[in-house]
């Protein structure tokens, strides 16, 4: 059943596993299509009391699990989801896994072929929001822990089993970090394992090894008390869209290097090695430019397409918008504009210092005669595995076992979770296991998950909480 | 009566043409809060039907004022409004008024205290949209032409007098220039008077001797097919809302002059005697950024605020729009931004070079992967007043009997409008007779018009139509 050279230092796929995944796939769908009905928009105010039904559903499923404890845990924003299976076993390692049951907003007008909260499956996908991101992430820990009972026999999981799912994760996250400080000693574990992120491709399986932190910021532009007539005044004062513009072409350099004074200081540099480890991905720059819908590449000098979206910090704009924007046109000086920026973090750049420099940086560059607001939301730290720890070992192999005994290569996710936190507060090492691709469209319209590798996600935990406890031990191959 | 030292070269004001003003003040005012009513809103096409009705609404009232001929003239737009008075006088010079009867948009919501399309006078304004910007500046030739004949016991007026009020200004003027090519013959005049501009203040009348033009563009960017997640792909493929802003701010140098090149090609410049009656204005610039409603000045070095708005050309954002702009973030890299971009003109550039320059310019800024579109509209051309011409003296000297000897002194209008249309086709000279004040808020809330001031306009064309004959047939002064 295992071809690949690799496969000799994992066993074989478990005949048991795979059997009980087949008897409970279409039960397990139902379940993940109804959790997707719920449109649990966390950026969205109106939405909060539809955040709350996608917790106390999930609290019920988890219950219905066999998690012996269950408990919504309130936030000053939205809810989470605590979960609690001990292992019964002494010396058992505890994992504390993280998802996050929140979703980002989603509108059939913004190009979606089917309701985005209506899950519908075609050619083996389910299309939905959050489908992937990451309410099918969260949710094959449930059936991947039945499983690994129903392949050992035993009535407990052989680790200590924590769920932690949060519900403002699409808004940044803004309460999580005092939520985990507040619980640390309910939170407790040996190593936290992170199901927001994603793999390499439907036949290169990959175990994402960092995740980039983001960092964010409105900023208002404020210039002549209303919109003013650009025949009687313009040219003669400044204009606030033209203000906006400058600060966006401001952000970068010739190279494409962000030119924010101090915004690199930090920065955790790959290595040589880590260079090479990207370099031998089987990378197709018009594969990944289909994925990403983009008919150019375009970043920082120096560096690749995949060093750029998973090594470097950027600056990116996300909006703006200032004046007339109806249709024909309106001679005006507006009388503000707005911009919308996020800043991708990695590993040695601290927030707090980026969000100092922008500020700085914004100070020196807005004229007399405009006044200008900024805000930041609250910042998501960068997170970084380091490439030897035995825990990315088990999980490497459990995910090569799940994978017909494949080879399993690291990458790291340029999209940004709370995932430093954990390590931060807890002190736990912080794994990533996910089982989504590219083209799954997070954030995007039509966004899906491949059912097919969804089991291999629930058949990969199914084996790591068995193969865990062993190789935090000792590096040892996995029972 | 008149007391300054100027007063001498002008007759003194007409008691008869006084009173004939006083005893139909109240009636015409009712006449123009009318005419502000009907909504005519030439940019929002559910609006052309009160187009229609405003042309209508004149048609009936330049019949009542006694005008012998009046039509309606259809375009491929909205409908103009044409009227003829001949004077029965052999040798009477044929005088061309011009102004328009479409307004700009407005909303209650956009900060106006009062509904703009309900007028109400309040402390001698009337408030309402178009009530400077033209409607109160066309209708007060009707009062005008009576006062005049009043005064003068005439039974017809001293010129053959002829009306031309188009709907389509504040779009652009996009068919005036085929209308005038096409009604030429019926058109045809010595003298263009154009009554869509201002003057510098309540207590200092001046005639305007140019207006500049306007081209202006829409320019659409297009990066990824749909909006897409910026940490999985931002920083390696080209972002369109970062390629706005860079557009943007390579508009302008360091020292604030337009950077397309090619685009001051042609430029007429100040002279230095031009200059020095720019410098000799009582210029106030803090009442001018109160005006302004703006906090500060900013424009093309080796200009004054003045020479900036009356004789530079300039380039401005009058809208900018790309990604998300709602509430909270979105971090994606957007679909596409928009860019709404107009270009004042000055005597001596031509529209169609500044197209041409904008084009190159911007294909050569746009980066691979980026698509854009850029539409241009109707462009309007600059015009400039001879500072010699007679014509401009015997208006001058209307103003100056109207504002009881005052100096009339000579400004220009950073504004467009067609004039130079006429001009072109027509081959007569153009002048300006506007008594609108900054203060009116032209294309902003809250548009007004000072009520003493619209009487003075009356006046002085009630002047005007007598001492023109005399003033082209020689540089005499008026009888």
């Amino acid at each position: 059943m295992s071809q690949t050279p690799d496969s000799a230092v994992h066993p074989a796929p478990s005949d048991a596993v795979r059997a009980h995944i087949a008897a409970h796939r279409s039960a397990f769908l139902d379940d993940l299509a109804a959790w997707l009905r719920i449109p649990s928009v966390s950026a969205q105010p109106e939405r909060s009391g539809d955040v709350r039904r996608s917790a106390d559903w999930l609290s019920e499923k988890l219950t219905r699990t066999g998690f012996t404890t269950v408990e919504v845990w309130e936030t000053d924003g939205a809810p989470a989801v605590f979960a609690e299976w001990p292992s019964g076993l002494p010396d058992a390692p505890t994992v504390l896994v993280y998802g996050h049951h929140d979703v980002q907003p989603a509108a059939r007008e913004d190009g979606w072929h089917t309701e985005p909260f209506e899950p519908t499956v075609i050619d083996g996908r389910m299309y939905g929001r959050g489908a992937a991101d990451d309410k099918g992430q969260v949710l094959f820990h449930t059936l991947g822990v039945q499983a690994h009972l129903a392949a050992t026999g035993r009535t407990a999981p052989a680790v200590n089993l924590k769920l932690l799912v949060e519900g403002e994760e699409e808004s940044g996250s803004p309460h999580f970090r005092a939520l985990v400080e507040q619980h640390a000693d309910r939170l407790a574990a040996d190593l936290a394992i992170v199901s927001d992120t994603g793999m390499w491709s439907e036949t290169t399986p990959t175990v994402c090894t960092g995740m980039r932190g983001v960092a964010d910021c409105e900023i208002d532009f404020y210039g002549p008390d209303q919109d003013i007539h650009s025949g009687s005044f313009g040219g003669a004062v400044p204009n606030p869209a033209t203000v906006a513009g400058r600060i966006v072409a401001a952000l970068h350099d010739d190279t494409e290097r962000v030119a924010i004074p101090g915004f690199y200081d930090g920065v955790t540099e790959l290595s040589e090695a880590e260079r090479a480890l990207i370099a031998e991905l089987p990378f197709d720059e018009a594969a990944w430019l289909t994925t990403a819908k983009s008919h150019g590449t375009l970043g920082e000098a120096g560096h690749s397409t995949l060093e750029r979206v998973w090594a470097r910090p950027t600056a990116e704009v996300n909006g703006i918008g200032g004046g007339y924007q109806g249709p024909g046109g309106k001679t005006i000086v507006p009388a503000s504009a707005h911009l919308k920026l996020s800043f991708r973090l990695v590993a040695g750049q601290d927030p707090a210092h980026i969000e100092t420099a922008v500020r700085g940086w914004l100070a020196g560059l807005v004229p007399a005669g405009i006044r200008y607001e900024i805000a930041f939301g609250a910042p998501t730290r960068p997170c970084l595995t380091p490439l030897d720890h035995p825990a990315l070992k088990a999980v490497a192999g459990a995910m090569s076992r799940a994978f017909d005994g494949a080879k399993v290569r690291y990458t790291r996710e340029g999209g940004s979770g709370p995932a430093a936190d954990l390590q931060d507060v807890l002190g736990a090492p912080v794994l990533f296991l996910g089982i989504s691709v590219p083209s799954d469209g997070w954030h995007a319209p039509n966004e899906k998950i491949e059912l097919d590798l969804l089991m291999k996600g629930v058949e990969t935990t199914a084996y790591l909480w068995s193969d865990l406890p062993a190789a935090l031990r000792a590096d040892a191959p996995g029972a």
